[in-house]
């Protein structure tokens, strides 16, 4: 039987000191039973994406020791960047990958949550499927005001974390850990530095304000580029495929005039979701996964190892 | 050190008959040491096409057992079909796959041939990277006229076998054997009975007419469903992208206001190729096949094999 796999999305709120990067990013390549699968880290975000891929107990292990170095670089009360965000440890998500239930990685979130809160006093929200309130399913509704807003709202019941002491860590925030299915983060650029433009685009292509369906979006400036970004989390692949996303965008962005500069897939990305678009793109019929190469190989290789 | 691989893709003169099509295939399904990756039968080409990967010996034996198998059952004397063809095995070529150089794969052509000769009579002309003669690199030079001409031309010295008495086995014709890269076939059909429109944008596309380097590409009818087909290969995809092959036969067939009805990856195709082509669609910037996660799970496999 193939070991369990589980994927680990740590996200931190620094995109910009790159010794800082690097000091969060090291255990990471070192621990044995995961693989560093990508970091990324923007400037205008200045956040850190990190995706792993391992063992469920290294995983844990590992996302701690890197978070302890993040909570004691980070200070909130100087942190500055575009995308929302309410902790230096911003949001921890897991994966199941393979060999492991949903239930499984939800148990996991809510032991490794407490566990977090004992060793760093950075009190814990819960979010997506390991939610335990209904509305905390949806991760901007916990990070609603951001960390400036939620600092002051924090002892309002309503907004107590689900695990800790209803303050927030003087420098590090809080931290929202849960369990989720893959999620492709897919960014669209479009060549006007009015951000507005990339609001309404937004506004259009979100389920929360009636676009499609398990897609979350936000309209973003870039100033460093003078561009602006539709910047997307599509949080089922299978339900909502990725061409037709940038095809909505592309779609709404002709209203203004402005074509879309460039896209940008941010993070890891299943072969599904690919496969899925290029048949879109390339009018393919009865396209089988088992016609890629590389897919078969793994499939052999695995049948190897079972 | 990970083992040697190769893939082989034996092409068969029986896309009609189910029993015959399922006898050539059964002895893959058995054999150790290789997989059986794809195979397809096209009524229209009357052809079967087999994608074969595993360890160099294994995929010798047993190709050579199928091969025995057709020969029995295939009379090329009553073979009719939209594709090319000169013998009742067209064509076994033998593709580099994973630690093993295109040489190696040469010399296999080689011994194979004289092998498959001696065991089946019938005789072989060598092609692709494996050509004596530097005319021959080119199947189509090869096959010209098909099965019928070459019947009648074999006694003259330019049409010799490379090995063998200069006469067509009289039911199996003749087999072209030989070492390639991957080649990807990619077929684009349109929405017209007109096979001169399929012929024209042939013409524009393959090389050997001025169009793309690294294309061949025939214009033939699929007269069962009222279609028209441009057949391609790709013998260079990285040299040649998939997409660009696509974009121009679409921009051709405008001149004739003909849709693209829908498009086929005939057989096996590499990752590369198609995120080459994601990355065109989808505007892509950065995009790297690491960042596909069942890319880097087989990475993980191939270091843990080592």
């Amino acid at each position: 039987m193939a070991k369990q796999l589980i994927e680990c999305v740590p996200n931190f709120s620094e995109g910009r000191n790159t010794k800082v990067i690097e000091a969060i990013v090291e255990p990471f390549r070192k621990k044995k039973g995961c693989s560093l699968f990508d970091h990324r880290a923007d400037k205008d975000h200045n956040r850190l994406v990190v995706s792993l891929v391992g063992e469920p107990e290294s995983i844990q292990d590992v996302v701690l020791e890197a978070a302890k170095t993040a909570i004691s670089h980070i200070d909130m009360e100087h942190h500055k960047g575009s995308h929302p965000r309410i902790g230096a440890v911003d949001v921890i998500p897991f994966v199941p990958l393979q060999n492991i239930a949903m239930e499984a990685c939800v148990e996991l979130a809510h032991s490794f949550g407490h566990r977090y809160y004992q060793e760093t006093g950075v009190p814990v929200y819960f979010y997506e499927e390991a939610a335990l309130k209904s509305e905390r399913k949806r991760l901007e509704v916990i990070r609603k005001g951001q960390y400036e807003a939620l600092k002051k709202e924090v002892d309002n019941p309503e907004r107590h974390p689900d695990v800790g002491e209803p303050r927030l860590h003087p420098s590090a925030g809080a931290t929202v850990i849960g369990a989720r299915k893959f999620l492709i983060a897919f960014n669209v650029n479009l060549a006007t530095d009015d951000v507005n433009v990339a609001k309404e685009i937004a506004k259009a292509v979100r389920s929360s304000s009636g676009g499609l369906s398990h897609v979350k979006c936000i309209g973003l400036s870039l100033e460093e580029r003078g561009l602006v970004q539709v910047s997307t989390n599509i949080v089922d692949y299978q339900e909502n495929a990725l061409y037709r996303v940038l095809e909505l965008i592309r779609t709404e962005a002709r209203r203004w005039g402005i074509p879309v500069k460039e896209t940008e897939i941010y993070g890891m990305v299943p072969a599904g979701a690919i496969l899925d678009s290029i048949s879109f793109y390339m009018q393919t019929t009865d396209f089988d996964p088992n016609q890629v190469i590389e897919l078969r190989l793994l499939r052999m290789l695995r049948d190897n190892e079972a």
